[in-house]
């Protein structure tokens, strides 16, 4: 796998010249026109990425803290970042208050009295805080903290890293950490080819494994070790990595985000640039929310929110750290599929049987080959074994002239993107030959090999020498890590090659709805049904005729301008669970009717204690299927839109799809699809399919609230939102709005 | 982990003593009173288990079709059992019809005229039918058969399999295979200590890295190589090691079971005896049964009824080889938990959030430690770091005195039962030390320590050296194999405390309510909904007051006699979707209202072409949770139970649990957990607690009704059954019945 297809030269030749010039103070924005546009709720449309070129390969460096005292903690590092500054070819300077050298390189007392202006100053001492200010004199670009102590311990330190990032912001310069480390400056291996894996960590040892993946043959590029992220934080990072050509993918470790438009802004890049993110992201659970924020001192967001978000910007989540380093590693070094069929070749009818129940599980498309390619396969492999897929060659075939030609016969299959050989245990007769002739066939063909090496052992020389010295295979050690792997990469390329950014879209200006919802807000109140309902109609969403009456006459009067049958409803703010309560009549056919609910209404509200705005008398809308539709704000994320089923099996099953504004229709759609009871929106029991047109269209209006309104919306809840057979349209029952 | 806990002597002198005295003729029966005696539903209530010391173990061996002559492909098997024989202390007899010897051991030409009477004959012709056939004459135990070309290829081969089981019954041996292989005459390790893995596949490939773990220092005591299983199949193996006293768990590869009954009775042997069985079934897709089927000409069974066998008699299931050798490994060595608790210990706050996390999602119980315990551990770790669990250490207490003090403080709290400390990356510094004070500490308690050693690498010391060769620390590469072994670790543990097997009490003979419910079958036909309606209250369910009726007279008549309200139903066998067809009327409340149901009913009949029995005029029930009961047989196990939610979202959601009988109330109850709408039945929305005990009873006596009614109940749904608030029964609103 020679050569990515994904990182571009775009922006980086101009970037690099602007910096040689010196004309770019401060952090480096880039690039693209309009940068600072914002969308109608404010929020930024595009990233902002910083330039960290020369964080990363700085030419002078200043250490603040410098040591070479044997048994000093600084002496270590202080050693360690001049070997750095060496591999990379940086000047180094120690500064320090009272040395005048360290490990013979000549130190200054403060970083003022510095020979020369530093891309980067890394800071060794207790308190960053006044290096800081004094860094803001001297124009450097980049700094360091490794200090520990702020928002990691609680309150004190929160309001300590505060001041910090408030002497940053100050300064112009950009920060990393503090309560960070060394990874960024690690030796990494410089003899390995193809595109590498970008890594960014906001914990050293959990990247540990995926820089060790080295040790394995997979190219690594860049660590970055976040830290607290009082000033440059992993979005950033992503920004930058998916913007550089030797980044293939970019594998991530995440705690918490420090600011939820930003990570989508740089996913939207990393989408846009082709590149893959792959990401673990703690917080599935209350436990780990709760052991993550007091290990960074970050929100966590709603777990279901994080992963809708990651999912809309097709950033792929995994669970373990195996599955990030096996996934980010494929998605790195392989190429394009040329097709999305996978097909399983192995030398047992088992494993075979076995690979494919799980890939076949997973989502794993597994088209059975052609009658023409398995007549050409039955050529080596005994009639009565099935090569249809999984191909199964019942072994001996690989020990001869056979094994090539069966491999290259199933990757000449136009039907065929991606190979699988799982080979369960090491039988050296067998599977040493095996496995050299997938290497030679995957140099032979451009499409992608993949082989699971299901030894528990791993030292022997088939894996070792062969298979991990390959850069063509992709070797994993368990069926599942293997599909995990390239399930996302076919993913990512079925996401990449149809993505559309909704930032390009979001809407800039206020829609006219947008005044007319104002009129009606009641900040601090939440609005009767009625007012809710008005609000949807200033939107353009159905609502079914009405009107709010305070005598039985009027309610008669009413009755007969909206058309019989009515329902009629108890109106009051904050008045839930009307029907449990008797405060909901259905099925009104005449004035007598409509005079009974009327009193029956009023006589409950008064003996429930419930204060009247009046009674609702509504048109009766037909049957259709009961959907709910709502905005709730994310701590992160902000505003969100939620769409479900509706009524009370669903209230249990809790069946719900969110995302994150702003998405397009394709996302909508999505979300339908996500919902296990979807299939009643097709129509189930003779039941005609709904209008899901409607329904979409509902969505995305609500969206549009979601995104003017901002937060003088707090909460929205369309409760039914009864969406009628296809071409009949979808109409609010019900709704609950909560001003801010 | 020095001595099993599982592994008893029971039965085991006494069947070795047996067959020293040769008193046993053919397969051993073990052992216990009333092995013969059968359910209601004439199915045994014992397992059958061979005695195979002398197959595993033989004094005297026969090879047919034995070899010497250079590229032959038995002449290497010959040479390997050869080998074998001699580990085992066997004496082996070639068989050969030229030949006079073989590897320099006089060669008979049949099995007639061999020396002696051999325990097992190993058979390496291509049609080994002749040879069974002579072989009963010699009165030998076991034969193993290697070829293939039997119901794995298709229709011919399995009658060529039958005709070879048949022989083979008449015989009076017991075979292995066909289409087996060497597996079972491998050169296992005897240097290992402790309990053992014993191993039973279906496909020798499948168990190669179950086999590799004794390279780990797990031990492995057996190998069964299944095959095509027309004679000895999985369970008789699972049946025969969960009594030997050095196995301590077996792990399985299954693509089909032969037999869903003896599945059940060997799993309830072991079960019984507390030796956990840790299975790999394939088959849960389509296409994983389709193949598997292919593989091995056996029935894969309805996926979701396997899953609930396995589940009902503590069968552990896992989906890859990976975790089959995890889980087996550790749940063979661990002895049994002191503490339900898991604690993290780790040396970094990100790696124990993680993890954690991912343990919180996988339902592992992670307790909060002590404020006392806290404290002890804070004289060590730094106040701000979090010790309550995870315990997090900071990194710096490995290196000193301070590291084995942390553990030993932890596996002394009486609350925790299970350490396990993930070390996310190989940082020699402290991950070394770490790693050796978790052996030391390991040593010194009876609690489990698992460590997770997440390098990819897996060449460093540390692990190869210290961790593995511990054989009292669990090892693990990934967070979620461990946290997958975990939780069966403490389920298993949880479960076998707790289990009664279910065949002790299952019925013997048929209840009084068997002869009512024969007076009613019609065999072929479907019941009519009045008639299925009588079934069910011959079992003491519970249905409306109702009278079948021809007239309008007659239902105004029945309907005084049911009480108003009452709910009228066209009635017709094999009538579905009534309320659809407007063939049912509810509500009704007077005489007039009946005459005119009556006549719609039957006028809609007449138009639909319905051919009525009459017109139901039932007792209208007032409102409960409606649920879904149901009988359907299943191609492996026979009659299985299924309890659901009804309504139309549920039949869309597919909310339904399943049972294989015999099962106890207990597991009737746990039916109703898996539910995911079970909220329902606890009441929402103001909705009073449906009345579980009711339905439970429901359950059990379906459950009889399906036993003794056996085959000649193809199909019974009882759709809805409403179940009333607590206290007040349920009811079955409407029946369908399918009678063979």
């Amino acid at each position: 796998m020679l050569g990515s297809t994904y990182g571009t030269l775009t922006t980086d030749s101009r970037r690099a010249r602007v910096i040689a010039c010196g004309e770019q103070p401060g952090p480096a924005v880039h690039g693209r026109t309009g940068a600072d546009e914002r969308d109608v709720s404010g929020r930024p449309l595009h990233a902002d990425v910083p330039d960290l070129d020369r964080f990363f390969r700085p030419e002078s460096v200043a250490v603040v803290g410098a040591s070479d005292t044997e048994g000093r903690p600084n002496t270590g590092i202080t050693r360690q970042l001049t070997a750095w500054a060496e591999r990379v070819g940086a000047r180094l300077h120690p500064v320090h208050p009272t040395r005048t050298s360290v490990f013979g390189r000549p130190c200054v007392p403060s970083v003022a009295d510095l020979p020369e202006q530093v891309d980067l100053a890394v800071l060794l001492v207790a308190d960053p805080l006044p290096v800081i200010e004094q860094l803001a004199d001297t124009k450097v670009k980049f700094a360091v903290a490794f200090a520990s102590g702020f928002a990691e311990t609680g309150d004190a330190g929160a309001v300590a890293q505060q001041r910090l990032a408030a002497a940053v912001g100050r300064s112009g310069l950009r920060l990393l950490g503090p309560n960070t480390n060394l990874n960024a400056f690690e030796r990494f291996r410089d003899d390995l080819d193809g595109p590498a894996v970008a890594l960014i960590t906001q914990s050293g040892h959990q990247g540990r494994p995926v820089f060790a993946l080295q040790e394995l043959g997979i190219r690594l590029s860049h660590w970055a070790p976040t830290g607290n992220e009082a000033d440059l934080e992993t979005s950033d990072f992503i920004s930058y990595f998916s913007q550089r050509p030797e980044v293939g993918a970019i594998a991530c470790y995440v705690e918490g985000l420090k600011d939820g438009r930003s990570f989508l802004l740089a996913a939207d890049r990393a989408a846009r640039a082709g590149v893959p993110v792959v990401a673990v992201k703690v917080g599935r659970t209350e436990t780990g929310a709760r052991t993550a924020a007091s290990h960074t001192g970050k929100l966590t967001g709603a777990d279901t929110v994080v992963d809708a978000a990651m999912r809309q910007f097709g950033v792929i989540r995994v669970d373990g750290l195996d599955e990030l380093q096996d996934t980010a590693a494929l998605l790195a070094r392989a190429r394009p599929p040329q097709a999305d069929g996978v097909v399983v070749y192995s030398i047992s009818g088992g494993t075979g049987a076995h690979f494919s129940d799980l890939a076949t599980a997973a989502g794993l498309p597994l088209p059975t080959l052609s009658e023409a390619k398995q007549s050409e396969l039955h050529q080596w492999i005994p009639e009565y074994l099935n090569v249809a897929n999984p191909v199964d060659n019942g072994g001996h075939p690989v020990g001869d002239e056979r094994g090539p030609k069966i491999i290259d016969a199933i990757l000449d299959d136009p039907s065929v993107g991606v190979l699988i050989c799982p080979i369960t245990g090491p039988f050296p007769p067998m599977s040493d030959k095996l496995a050299q002739d997938l290497v030679d066939a995957a140099e032979r063909s451009d499409k992608l090999v993949c082989v699971v090496w299901g030894s528990p052992v791993g030292t022997e020389d088939a894996y070792r020498t062969t298979l991990l010295g390959s850069s063509r295979v992709a070797t994993f050690r368990t069926f599942a890590n293997c599909i995990t792997a390239v399930r996302a990469y076919l993913g990512h390329h079925r996401f990449t090659a149809a993505y559309r950014s909704p930032f390009e879209e979001a809407p800039r200006t206020p829609s006219p709805s947008y005044r007319k919802a104002q009129a009606l807000m009641r900040p601090g109140h939440q609005l009767s049904e009625h007012a809710a309902k008005q609000l949807l109609r200033a939107y353009g969403i159905r609502v079914p005729r009405e009107q709010l009456v305070t005598s039985a006459a009027a309610a008669v009067r009413a009755a007969s301008l909206v058309g019989y049958p009515v329902v009629m409803k108890a109106s009051a703010p904050q008045l839930a669970h009307k029907s449990e309560l008797g405060l909901l009549k259905v099925g009104l056919t005449s004035a007598s009717q409509v005079r009974d609910a009327y009193r029956d209404l009023t006589d409950i509200a008064r003996y429930e204690g419930i204060d009247l705005d009046g009674v609702l008398v509504c048109q009766m809308v037909e049957r259709g299927v009961e959907m709910v539709v709502g905005v709730t704000h994310d701590d992160l994320f902000g505003p969100t839109v939620t769409v479900g089923l509706g009524g009370v099996l669903v209230e249990v099953l809790r069946d719900t799809a969110v995302r994150v504004p702003p998405f397009g229709e394709d996302q909508a759609r999505a979300m339908l699809s996500e919902l296990r009871g979807r299939a009643l929106l097709d129509g189930v029991r003779g039941a005609p399919p709904a209008d899901i047109e409607a329904l979409v269209e509902v969505v995305l209006r609500v969206q549009r609230m979601a995104l003017e309104l901002g937060s003088e919306l707090s909460e929205l809840d369309i409760n039914p939102l009864m969406v009628l057979p296809r071409g009949q349209g979808a109409v609010a029952l019900d709704a609950l709005a909560v001003c801010r």
